[in-house]
């Protein structure tokens, strides 16, 4: 049996990430979309809907910059109906969730995800990739449709708590984007020389600088955990470089 | 024509590097080899000889640690016969080159070269790998024979001149293993949440990390311009560290 069937799904913030989940999510229910400012395009199987029809969705799927949950929030949360279910896709989660159960009135149902991957990630298919579950709250019957559909995705879908998510998050997403943010301000550039590390180098720098500033600073901000990262990752830089300078008597070879 | 047939090749150092590259080597000439140390194995292809056996063979290849390179160099100079060719194949290529040129006889010929992989980067084989080749005094027979050798083993052979090699290897192989050097010293974990940017940071750490420390250490100090980068590496971490604490008044989320 197909729990999804008929159900349908709002889309609200149709930027990079929500435009390619929508399109994922279309292969299955019908999706509408929302954005506030005019769209370039509209992404292949959304149906570009106004603010109040897509509040009307049996799930609002919010795909907007993790700085900007509170405000939109605040402004939908009296126009959402009774026992619609919220869900997020933000890249942090205990902060999310913490504004949606503030913000949103008991009548509605939460469940914050992470779909830990996107358009780039994503390009060659979505299955077998990692999708964070964590039902704040739900009824039984909406946990179950929306498992029952990430599975039809073939998603791999991961229930964790959402501190548990932010703190393996830090030192795994985090510090992927911080190191392809620096190594971004070096300008590295492609060579005959290339290694196959430094290939897979390259590669890092470029998928993590095709995503939004935006979200590489909200991911640095609102991750309770990533201050600490990037503090080791700095003492760890400061380490090697001591290493090297005490290492031995050799003097350093200096152009 | 077959330029290298009959030709027969002493590996001088049966380490990590030099066992792959005599294995390697010997599916298309003869390869002899030397360690200073007993083995614990002895590579596949690779007849283990005498030092003043190995110092008979046309072709001498070093695969002895770039720090070593002077002292193996200044003992061996007196019993390389004339018109042998010497060979290293450090990954840095000034200091190697210099040393070699003033160490060896004027009879003495010398190939720089840097085969750009190893056994990690090679495991599933070397076709279509770059091999950075660098004549600094050779016969026109010597430098054809080891090109025909080379492209034989479907290398992708690149001609370029010392200096370049290290301008650019500081800024490829020399940030890749360094970033690989800082991210193991944070002891990252697999997770259920690894991304497939996160995937790709662990195989370069991983591989980075399995070369001896001793490269490591060698490339960062042997290198010219390998100081200039990490410095810039230093400042790239501190702006971006410095943008993030700069970014907006939004309070970071701490635990």
């Amino acid at each position: 049996m197909c729990y999804y069937a008929g159900m349908n799904v709002g889309i609200y913030g149709l930027g990079r990430f929500g435009s390619f989940w929508g399109t994922e999510l279309s292969r299955f229910v019908t999706v509408k979309g929302f954005n506030r400012s005019p769209l370039i395009s509209v992404p292949k199987g959304v149906e570009l809907v106004s603010e109040e029809e897509l509040l009307q969705c049996d799930t609002i799927v919010l795909c907007v910059a993790i700085s900007a949950l509170e405000s939109v929030l605040t402004s939908i949360s009296s126009r959402v109906q009774p026992e619609t279910l919220v869900m997020d896709t933000c890249s942090v989660k205990v902060y999310p969730a913490r504004i949606m159960q503030t913000v949103l009135p008991k009548s509605i149902n939460i469940i914050a995800t992470h779909p830990m991957f996107g358009p780039d990630s994503g390009k060659a298919g979505i299955a077998g990739l990692p999708l964070v579950f964590s039902p704040i709250r739900a009824t039984i019957k909406q946990e179950l449709v929306w498992k029952d559909l990430f599975h039809a995705m073939q998603l791999q879908v991961i229930e964790m708590d959402c501190d548990q998510h932010d703190r393996e998050a830090a030192y795994s997403q985090g510090v992927t984007h911080f190191v392809g943010r620096v190594l971004d301000e070096l300008q590295l550039q492609p060579t005959q020389l290339a290694t196959v590390g430094y290939q897979r180098l390259l590669s890092i720098v470029e998928q993590t600088c095709n995503d939004p500033l935006q979200l590489f600073y909200d991911l640095q901000r609102y991750n309770p955990y990533a201050h600490a990262m990037q503090q080791r990752l700095k003492e760890a830089l400061d380490a090697v470089l001591g290493v090297l300078t005490d290492h031995d008597s050799v003097p350093r070879e200096r152009v």
